[in-house]
Parts: C-alpha cells; sequence; structure tokens
C-alpha cells in the first residue's frame, strides 16, 4: 500500500502581536476552515493525511475535529527544531502563518526538498530563494488566496485570452473588497469587520498611492485618498466606490501589461465609507506612529478632542463639524452618532496606545459581526484593450457570500485557492518550479474551473470602452 | 608673552547632500559670517588667533579676508586624521557643519579634552557623551543659535525672573521665524527662502505635531498642521501667523515647566502663508518619500497635474481649484499663479525627483532672495502665570532685521550668541562643564546682555491672561 501524501498545515492563529488579537484569532482567524474542509473532505479520494500545526494544540484539535486522515500537532515556528520537523515530515507544506513567519518556513523547505504554498505577498526574501527554488524543482506557490489570488487568476485569464485573440490591454483596473453580506448590513456604515480590522484602519498609510490613468502618473497623498473614489456596480448587488491601493505599478510588470495606459488597483466599500472615514484620517485618528498620553483613562469624547482645539465652551460636536465643515444636515454625521465617538462615559482603557489602536477600539465596537452575520467577498476587473483598431472593454464581477461564521465568504475565497493548487501540486498537475504567482494557465485554468463549483465564479459582460474619460460615461 | 587662545571653526559649507546644497551654500550658508566678524573684531583685545576649517579652502580664506589673528585651513570632517588635528590644535572648537556630523567632532573634543561649541538640538548620541564631559570638566554648550539658542534664553531668563518672584509658569507658547525683511517683503505670499529652502517645503512632516492646552494634550496630523493656526501681532511689524512645531513638550523638562497647562513651540510666518501652503501638503507636494516617475520630462504644470485625477477635457487649473475647493475670486488662487505652477513650458529637470525636491525647484524660482533683499528673524514668546492667586500674562518680541546678504539676520542671530558663547567659555565666565543647552542664568545673562549691544533685544509687555480661551481674547 502506498503512503497517503502528507500535507503540513501551519495554522494562522498568530495574526498580529497586537493585544486584540487573540480575540481576532477567535473571531477572524478562520481563513483555514474551508481550507481544511476541502482537504479533509478529499482526503479519501486523494489519499491525503493533513497534519495541522498550532501553536496552541487545541486550535488544531478543533479544527481537524477527530478526522482520521488528520493529526493536531503544536508547533511553535519560532522554534527551529519544532519548524524543521514539521517540514520533514510533509510532502507539502502549506503556511497560513502571518506572511512575515513564512520565510523561515521556506528555507526549510528549501533544506528539506518540500514544496510550499502561500496566500501572501512574494517578499524580497522569498523572492531571493527563487534560484535555489528552481534549481530543487520545487514549487512555491504564493499570493493564491483572494486578494492576492483570485485576482491574479481571473484577471490573467481574461488578459490572455484577450491576447490570444490578437487584441492588446491598454487598461487595467481591479478593485476588491471584503465586506458585509447585504443580509446583515444594518449599520450606517454599511461596513463590519469580517477580517483584521487593524488593517482597515491603518489601510493606506505610508507613501502614496501611485497608478496610471491614461498615459500619466498619478500620485495620491494619504490625506486625500478616501475623496479620490470611484464608482463600481454590481449587478444585484448595487453600487459600490473604491479608493486606490498603494501598490497599481507593480503589476504592469507582473502581469506583462507593457502597453497599459491606465493601472489602478482600488479596495472597495459601500458608497459614503470612504468619505466619512476621511474625518478620521483628516483629524489623524487612523495614526500608527505614536502613542496618546494617558489613553487608558480616555473617554471617547477625550479622544476625539484630543484632536480639536481647545475651547473653554464650544461642545467636541461643534468643534468636530467645524473642522471637518460637516453641515448640520449632512448624512456624514449621523454616521459619527452611531459610533458613539462623542460618549463621554466609554473609556478607551487601552495603555500607551496609538490612535489607530483606539480607534479601531471604537469601531470595534459597533462594526463587529454578530453571531449570524454573514460576510460578503467582491471583485471588481475592468479589461479594456484594442482589437482590430477598435477599443472595447470586458467587465468581470464575482460576489461571494459566505454561509456562517465559520465557512466565510473571506475563509472560502482564500481557503480553497490554496487548498486546490496544494493538492495539484501534489498530483503534478502544476510543476514548473520557482518562486510563483498563480498567474500561468498551468495554474489558473484548473484552479479557476473548480472554484466554480465552490460558487465562486466571475460574471463577465462587454461594455462600451469607457477608459477614465468622464466624457464615455 | 602668552600663547593666544586658539579656536577651530568648522565651517557650514556641506549644508545638504541634495543638489541644490552647493546653491544654497553660496546663497544662504553665511551663517558664520557674523560669527567670525565679532571673533575677529575681537581677536586683538581678546587675544584670540581662529583658525577657519572648510572642506573648500577657497570659502575659508574668503571668509577670514587676511586677517592676521585667521587661519585658513582645508578640513575634511570625514577624514579622521585632518579632524583630529584640527581639534588638537584648539583652545575651543566651534562646530558650524550640518548636525549629524557634530558627534565625531564632540567624540575628538573628548578624547583631546577641548571644549565645544554647536547651534544645532542635542542628539542623542551627544547627550550619551554628558559623563564622560563631565567627568572631564569640559563645557559642550549646543543649542546656542537663535532657534534653537535666543530662545531659550530668553524664554528662561523671564520664567526664572516670575519663579524668583514666586510666580508659576501655566502658560508657555513661543514662535520663531526666518522671514523676508518688510522692505523687501513684494510677493504674495509674503515669504522667501532666508534658510535652507528644504527645510521650509518639509516642515512638519512625520509623526503628529504634539502640545498642551489648558491641561490636554492635543495631537495634529500633517494635513491639518497649516490649519490650525493662531495669529501673533508685532508692535511696528504687524500680524503674523504660528503653526505648531512637532516637539513642544520635550520643553517641558528642558525648562521644568513642571506646571505648564499650555505649552506650545511654532513657527512664524505672514497671515496666509499657511492656508495657501497647505494646498501643497494637501495635493502631496510635499511628499519627500518617494520620486516622481520621468521628473526630469515634467513642465510644472504636468507636475501638478500628477497630483490631480485624469480629465480629457478639464484644465489643471480647473481641476486644481475643484479638488482644493479654492473659489475663483479667493486670494488663495493669486498666489499660485504668481509661482507660475500651471506653466506648460517651465520644465522640472530634476532626475528621479521627489514631489518635495520639485516643489523646492519650482518656489526657488519666485521665493530665492534678491541681490539687496534683507531678512528678517521674529521671535514672540507668552508667558502666562500665578502669582498671588491672579493669572498675569507678559509677551516678549524680538524682531532683527538683516544688513545686507551678507550680514543677515539669520547669520547676526545664530552667529552672535555661538561666538559670544565660546569667548565665555574660553575666559572661564561659562564654567559649568557638560553637554549644555543656554538655561542657566550664568549662561544667558551675559550673552542676553551683550546681544543687546548688537541691537538684539526683546520688548516685554504684560498683558490680560489670555491663556488659551478665545473667550478672553
Amino acid at each position: 500500500m502506498a503512503m497517503p501524501f502528507k500535507i503540513q498545515l501551519l495554522n494562522t492563529k498568530l495574526l498580529n502581536n497586537y493585544h486584540y488579537a487573540k480575540d481576532f484569532g477567535h473571531r477572524f482567524g478562520k481563513s483555514t476552515s474551508y481550507l481544511i474542509k476541502y482537504l479533509l473532505d478529499k482526503s479519501k479520494s486523494e489519499d491525503l493525511h493533513i497534519t495541522v500545526g498550532d501553536l496552541d494544540i487545541g486550535t488544531a484539535i478543533k479544527l481537524i475535529d477527530n478526522h482520521e486522515n488528520a493529526t493536531a500537532i503544536t508547533l511553535d515556528v519560532f522554534n527551529k527544531k519544532s519548524r524543521a520537523d514539521a517540514v520533514q515530515n510533509a510532502d507539502i507544506v502549506i503556511s497560513m502563518l502571518p506572511a512575515r513567519f513564512h520565510i523561515e518556513v521556506a528555507k526549510d523547505c528549501v533544506t528539506y526538498d518540500k514544496n510550499m504554498v502561500t496566500a501572501s505577498y512574494v517578499s524580497d526574501e522569498m523572492q531571493a530563494l527563487d534560484t535555489q527554488v528552481k534549481r530543487k524543482g520545487l514549487v512555491f506557490m504564493n499570493e493564491i488566496g483572494v486578494d492576492p489570488g483570485i485576482d491574479h487568476m481571473s484577471a490573467m485569464q481574461v488578459i490572455d485570452r484577450i491576447r490570444a485573440e490578437g487584441g492588446k490591454i491598454i487598461l487595467f483596473e481591479s478593485f476588491t473588497g471584503g465586506l458585509v453580506a447585504p443580509e446583515s448590513d444594518n449599520n450606517l456604515w454599511n461596513y463590519k469587520f469580517t477580517w483584521n480590522p487593524r488593517n482597515v484602519v491603518v489601510a493606506g498609510q505610508g507613501s502614496a498611492a501611485k497608478f496610471l490613468q491614461e498615459g500619466t502618473y498619478k500620485y495620491i497623498p494619504y490625506n486625500r485618498l478616501f475623496r479620490r473614489t470611484e464608482f463600481l456596480e454590481v449587478e444585484g448587488f448595487g453600487r459600490f466606490e473604491g479608493y486606490a491601493n498603494r501598490d497599481s505599478l507593480k503589476y504592469q510588470s507582473i502581469y506583462a501589461l507593457n502597453d497599459v495606459k491606465t493601472l489602478y488597483r482600488g479596495t472597495i466599500r459601500r458608497v459614503g465609507f470612504s468619505r466619512a472615514w476621511n474625518v478620521f484620517v483628516a483629524l489623524g485618528m487612523t495614526d500608527d506612529s505614536y502613542t496618546i498620553d494617558d489613553s487608558e483613562n480616555m473617554s471617547y469624547r477625550d479622544f476625539v478632542n484630543s484632536f480639536l482645539a481647545y475651547s473653554p465652551t464650544d461642545s467636541v460636536e461643534l468643534k468636530f463639524r467645524h473642522a471637518l465643515k460637516i453641515d448640520q444636515d449632512d448624512v456624514i454625521w449621523d454616521k459619527f452618532e452611531e459610533l458613539d465617538i462623542f460618549s463621554p462615559s466609554k473609556m478607551v482603557g487601552l495603555k500607551k496606545a496609538t490612535p489607530a489602536q483606539i480607534l479601531q477600539k471604537i469601531l470595534m465596537d459597533s462594526w463587529s459581526l454578530d453571531e449570524t452575520d454573514k460576510d460578503m467577498i467582491v471583485m471588481y476587473h475592468k479589461f479594456g484593450y484594442e482589437l482590430d483598431g477598435e477599443k472595447h472593454q470586458i467587465d468581470a464581477t464575482m460576489v461571494t457570500l459566505g454561509e456562517d461564521q465559520t465557512y466565510t465568504a473571506m475563509s472560502k475565497t482564500v481557503g480553497l485557492p490554496v487548498a486546490i493548487a496544494a493538492l495539484a501540486i501534489l498530483n503534478k498537475k502544476i510543476t514548473t518550479p520557482g518562486v510563483l504567482r498563480p498567474i500561468s494557465k498551468e495554474v489558473y485554468d484548473p484552479i479557476l474551473e473548480e472554484l466554480k463549483s465552490f460558487g465562486i465564479a466571475f460574471k463577465e459582460k462587454h461594455v462600451p470602452y469607457l477608459g477614465y474619460n468622464p466624457l464615455n460615461a
């Protein structure tokens, strides 16, 4: 009897070293639920044995749920021996650890000749292993979750098809958002945290967002990022807005978009979110670079007031409205009241916290998912191209709804591509060696096909070429 | 015959490694003119010999102007031997090098038992020498230019006097600005570069400005820094505005302001400057963290357009006005037109330049001093205090005008305190050892007294205590 394929899964318990991490791990760290379900469901027919390693063996035990083809182990990725043992004992390693922990695992995989899969961006350190990985004939598949992941695959499938028809890509825009499902969408921001809240609070910080519009490089500083959105309409789901991601330009080389005139990647929110969010940005409440004095004993109101000028008489509310030029009847106002940020009795209660950490805490009061809430992943691609001297455009959209709080849309869209890729590598359907992204036909065609059977599918429609020309709209 | 006191002056040629540095060095690097003049004038009566070291001996030769009590030498501070020789051969070392170069000189001064004077902020590395410096009985006097320098001395003189009278300081605000003199003030911004332009362009970037207002910590993010100004009236010179410096809180410990409720330090500009400057901040044109693609071949208009949304029809002017909500008849508009930032023919001509570098170049077209232009230093302190159960306030102001482009207000207010301090240390009038700031009576009293004879003097007036209460105003 042949030995089963041994899959070592490194679980993503260590989401973040921020003090809410534990809470998030509990509530949001379920990106592996679908991944594990898929592998266990296939374990008999595909002859798999899955070992789930976690710093907390309790989590691992829970995840495998007494399945006969799975083992739970304690795994401390910082312990060299613990890590090496786990890697050595596997045919393939799936690392769902936080991105910065992949590299040590990857080095072990090189040492012990193991293939590897991650859903994270290829780091410079990871990329540096490419020569060694190729020399050993190994496959290190990265960026194969949802964003990055499904975005790569679905975009490259259309791009390659257009090219095969002789078309030239002149525009590529791509938006993704993790949102609350319409049925659970019951606050004024039309938003709840369906993933690590910290990433939402600090999104867009750092250097300016850069992209290409009709051949011109464009730059948006953080303070204007949430004021330069564009609208997206998704059939059956209504209107969304997108704000620019920081890193659009790097996709030019990854996708070989040599003739592209417009290249823009963005994040999807419901319409109105960004304009309101910009108030936090403008006041400095998303800053994560310094700590607020005596943050522990501040009320939410004190926190807001620390970003407003002193006045012995004017209310925090009026100063807030005045500073941000918010009219009394502006719909944005209700959004802030809903968050109860002017409460003099709700306490921050966090020691030496940054503004971003405090804001996160305040938002978690309002934007945490209820037990019965469901999430949603929305993706929107625009492909503009020239063919036979004419301009065309294809818009492709995908919406995935979560089933419950275990089998979320996030865990489904992240976990399934990872799992499918891991199995395809084991079965030698994906064989091209190297430190890879899922941008080749060999990879994206079978995976996208299989994702359809799980309801993850894109709707394409031909639209008039709009480009970035408002007169065309 | 006794040997003369030997003063080693390290000249400030190396202003900046930015490619305009040479130009600035030429035009603005004259901070040593007054310093050298003072020392040479005193060289006979005080028996001094001044050695001026510069990387470019031509500069040093020019500075000493064949004076019998001075020598010019080539000095490369990065050359260990060159540096050590210069230090060894001196009784006191004055370093007018850029701040980051002081530390190596300081270490040599420790090694060879030499006193030292700088006009720069005490770095952590410099502070770390304190124990050694004290053990050797040396005086390392720092922060003894204008800001820091005259601000410390003039503030501490009043603070100590109030304390001696039994008063308790509850408010301290201090503003300084390097501006163009009224007679040369002929542009719409009421501003010209009288010092390193780069520092003006990147001013306020980084972490939020922090200060205390009536007992509450207040934080202003960069994107709002230039919108939260306060007005200052200086008799005979009209109205100014001040925006917050980043570092107000550290003065609480330096000045031992234990009971202070309001602590604010700011930079002075003419009224209206900050509101207009904020447009550059809002658009991201002051960002120094990334380079603009193909910056060399951009026109000024292209540069501005890269921060505005694409449109095939709308003018850059209209997009600019719309994005910043600038009405057609807003006075701010003329300021931008005056800078010619919408010119399609003026070229940036800088390779791989950051937005900040490009903006600096554009501003230097308009804000460079003409040959006959004079500069001005303005300082404004507010001291609020309680005495016998009542609140009082003293406002102290100082304005120094430049004489010409060699003997500028900047060189006078920076150079004279440095020179006077150096002589006082040589003459054992300042003896307390350590890495110091000029905040003790031993230091500030004689120096401020002597500065008066050069026309650098403060006008004090008692005003009703205003605090930070607009109702009191």
